[in-house]
């Protein structure tokens, strides 16, 4: 079954702040605040800055009509006084989501392709699912899905130009 | 007293660079005078280039007006050639700036505020110098400072929406 | 309410192992996978190895009886085939777990000694069940659990010598 | 065939060294010597040292009777003066390389056992090969050797237990 | 001999993309494929990202021209499905590229200037050559050839203000 | 002058814990206070702990006779509880200090050998003095001294075999 089917992405903000003054458990619950308010990522990268300070970099991308919620939910969880913003446009892959029985569970499988290159990514969340039900390492998990459509969809093969 | 009102920024400069032939002696110099010289934020981050080199990134964020006076820092310390720069915008938040008497001396604090939303930052280098002066541990005085402006101004309690 | 009261703990051991072939998502559910079986501590370090890859340490703190069975997940769950291993001692405070009502919702906290040095940490979880239930911010809760605590136990008082 | 049956290994030695004031290009080239005189790990660490010097630690794993040279290379080739060493054990898998002739070229594998754990690994530099020599993607040559051991050995259904 | 003289390079394109589902491996040869069809720049940065996954953000300097080419190869090599661009403008110096023979062998030299700002880079891969043919330290070749350059040219001597 | 002649080095404990509960500004001022009670070195590792939180590992190298003065510090200026410990050995080269009048003002330089071979390190904060003083980048600084160091003692030359 197709389960959804995305275009090519618009525009995109990119919400950078320095954190220096907010503990290590308060950023990740405000990450955990930022995806359930529709951020499309949040990371964290490490960053040194003055009187020996290491801190962290929180990012956000999101659309452009979420921005001014996010930035309101950076300034009330965190300390930080200010958001940096930019606009960033994105290449990106035609994707559509298929729901497949590979034998051990169902999984939501995203097929994305691009010209000629064609990628096969099954769900983490249902391989995780699985993993935890048969006590299979999450790494068999994903082998097994990517052998199931390998022999349906001819997946990685058709990755490779002129395949 | 007050002692500064901050109305919200207008646009920042971002200045960024890769640098893989300087030592880490030569970069906290360079984060040193870029401060003195104006800069409103220096930070480095750990990249890996390639031919195995751990290198770190520079990032410098001014007011428009300094930028080429920080281009011109940087390519004279360090050994880089060329300097990436971009535009950022910056949601911030009203400051100003308030000093007062904690009882364990005397501590500027920075009140900001965006709609309902309302910070207390006790200054660091106030605060770093009554737990010089005293021996008492940083954060001690961090939590004397906050609990002295939680009375006095209802601080951190007008966080949140509805207080 | 008193909840528990450990001692001074014992030897530990430190597991470790570089990792360059396992993906990011496997690593975050063998994270997962650890602490379920009984791990002390487990994190990720970023590291640089050879032939340009940007990999990451795996370190995991265990008692001992747990040795093999942390080994055990690490070798089938990710695709490293060796860990190292060495013995480390920890400097611990005593610490006591109590609960109490804080006027927004009930919170365990954790009571830790060591001669003059006495720490009030809060509850991470209970912390943020009442941030998710009340909308406040999480740090919010934190500092209404930590002024709670301050009249009643003067906890973050004793923090510094002759107090 | 088979190339090569290790047993399990003995002490490692592990040297550790922090450096500011080196060049990443300095970093590179040593990591590169190490390597060439036997080392049997090198990798780096972001690190941030006093006067907001972001640095690196140098690690090194190498067996007990290279330890005197490799201590050797980090003092003549960087600018460190003190290299840290301790010794740590090693759970190790039983690992034998055989050669398989995949359809796409040969390509060594590694077998690696512990118990009812098995994996199998192709060797980097064969897949790197046939990657450069037909252009496919390094990672669809890395699947087309699994897909070719699956068939001929079970590879990594033997993964989990039970299988 | 004059080998190169660079004017002030034009707008660059930056690509950037989270990588959370590809191996270490993939990541240092995909590296190795964008240096070799005409990447200005690549490199990667630590990050932190959601359930637990500490993952790497790829980073790719490029012309204009070639955004397209770079994008496919990402786009190939990596699991990921998207890509973020925008566009960076740069400071750069000037730069020309002279060879000379200092003695324990030929070096290409990079000289840069901007203002009265100097500098002299000896070209890695040459001194790298003369390192492992000599067995002198490659801090130590770099030495040679910046005390030959500086008598030469008065090089260093130049970098500061008045010189 | 010969201001201080080291011997070899003894045993070093190696003090280390994860902080994801104390703010960045807070960390800074530890380092510092560990340095002003003797510690050997300090530093900050950028790791990734449970519950998507960025964090940082403190590592302190110290004498033994400072073991418990460095983790009162520890325990009472953050929030950690624990602190794990280890015992270290090190290679280190012989060292002595000098200082030297170089022409653009005085500066130590420490010496140091091992077998065949020598560096010379000029002292960080005499070149940095000058640096601040005359307005030379501090990178010019450091060439000049070295350029006398090799000129009086031949210096950097010593470092490679036989010179
Ligand atoms: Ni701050
Ligand atoms: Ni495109
Ligand atoms: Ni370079
Ligand atoms: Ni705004
Ligand atoms: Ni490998
Ligand atoms: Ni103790
Ligand atoms: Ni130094
Ligand atoms: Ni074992
Ligand atoms: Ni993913
Ligand atoms: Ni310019
Ligand atoms: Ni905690
Ligand atoms: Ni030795």
């Amino acid at each position: 079954t197709i389960l959804s089917h995305d275009s090519l992405m618009e525009d995109m903000v990119l919400l950078e702040t320095n954190i220096d003054d907010t503990t290590s458990e308060i950023l990740g619950f405000t990450m955990e605040k930022l995806f359930e308010n529709g951020a499309a990522d949040v990371f964290y990268t490490s960053i040194y800055m003055k009187k020996n300070r290491p801190a962290y970099m929180l990012s956000v991308l999101c659309r452009k009509q979420d921005e001014e919620k996010m930035a309101d939910i950076i300034l009330r969880e965190t300390s930080t006084i200010g958001v940096r913003r930019s606009v960033v446009k994105r290449h990106v892959m035609e994707r559509e989501v298929i729901k497949v029985n590979t034998g051990i569970g169902d999984v939501r499988v995203k097929i994305s392709t691009r010209g000629d290159i064609k990628k096969v990514t099954p769900e983490y969340e249902d391989c995780r699912n699985i993993a935890n039900k048969t006590g299979m390492p999450l790494i068999s998990v994903y082998e097994h899905v990517n052998r199931y459509m390998d022999v349906e969809t001819q997946g990685t093969k058709n990755r490779y130009k002129g395949n």
